[in-house]
């Protein structure tokens, strides 16, 4: 990616430190998409941009950091659902849906949150960088939250109502589901949301 | 497609017959995939194809049709849903997860299935050919069995969940959801399914 040996030097102006960010992020980006999240390490982007690993770091901090960086999504999720699912675990559902729905129907968010969930869905499951990078960092902190025996479990229940809506809502844009005030959307999904955050399976009809 | 004044005239014997209905599911592909559902005609079909309009008909009947031929679903939503949607309505979630689920774990099949999703997923929402072509062919059967005053908007919440574990145990592949035993996986996602069927909103948790 253009004259390595300058970004090889360390910055000697604001200009030159966004330039590397940004042949950084660029690098980052290539890797995650071309080798997936487990096969892309800071010293690969780091080689890939012309910079040392250490500004790589420096600028980034560690491998999840740079990933969330290269996607470019409007909230980080390590501090949004601690928050989100503080307070009473009941109806924690309610307000975890209402949350991942406002910020979706946002135009400019969703805008940009569709096409990380396009890009995601369309990479080979062998090295899925949305499920090896991002979706760990939703999961975990969810599971935290969650009763046992079986808290991963739970969080990946979780997982297939809320990916489903968002797929249906927001990628596949089926109408009227597309349309729909977000507190009808809210008061139909939720409860199962809840099931899963706190209910049992059930294994006859 | 190679030699369109050939293959504009009445097959002459097995292996044209062959030919024939080949290059028609090319066609119908590339426009299903470029044109979308709804901006595919069966008559572009058969220019593109080389062939008659009617001989389009005459093989594989209305556009739908086609659609599914050109997918290569291994089995025909409109026959098998209606089936699986027979009897106590109560317990229809579980009969339809275990069969939907009992199909996508057939490695064949899921092969197949995943390739479609995963196309269908990436395709623009303007055009969604997934959307557009296949999914009214699941909803409406599914809509027709399910209590009023809306049965389609409770059919798309449906396709919410189904879609949301189709996608995270067979394209994401997230573990350990994708190698948990088919009936665990229904034990805790068929009551859910179930509400979407038979219950009701819930305004606040």
């Amino acid at each position: 990616m253009s004259t390595p040996a300058r970004r090889g030097r360390p910055p000697r102006s604001e200009h030159d430190g966004a330039d590397r960010r940004r042949a950084i992020l660029t690098a980052a980006r290539e890797s995650f998409a071309a080798q997936g999240y487990k096969g892309t390490t800071m010293r690969g982007v780091a080689r890939a941009a012309g910079v040392d690993a250490a500004l790589v770091h420096h600028y980034f901090g560690a491998k999840e950091d740079l990933f969330l960086a290269a996607l470019e999504l409007p909230l980080d999720p390590r501090t949004v659902l601690p928050t989100v699912l503080a307070g009473d675990l009941d109806t924690a559902a309610w307000r975890l849906l209402r949350t991942v729905l406002t910020l979706w129907d946002e135009p400019a968010a969703r805008l940009q949150l569709v096409a990380v969930a396009r890009a995601g869905l369309a990479s080979p499951a062998e090295s899925n960088p949305l499920r090896d990078g991002l979706l760990p960092l939703i999961l975990a902190p969810l599971a935290e939250r969650l009763p046992g025996p079986d808290p991963v479990r739970r969080a990946q229940f979780v997982a297939t109502q809320m990916i489903g809506l968002l797929v249906a809502r927001y990628v596949l844009a089926i109408e009227p589901l597309a349309s729909l005030p977000r507190e009808e959307v809210v008061a139909w999904v939720a409860p199962n949301l809840q099931r899963y955050f706190t209910g049992q399976p059930q294994q006859e009809g």
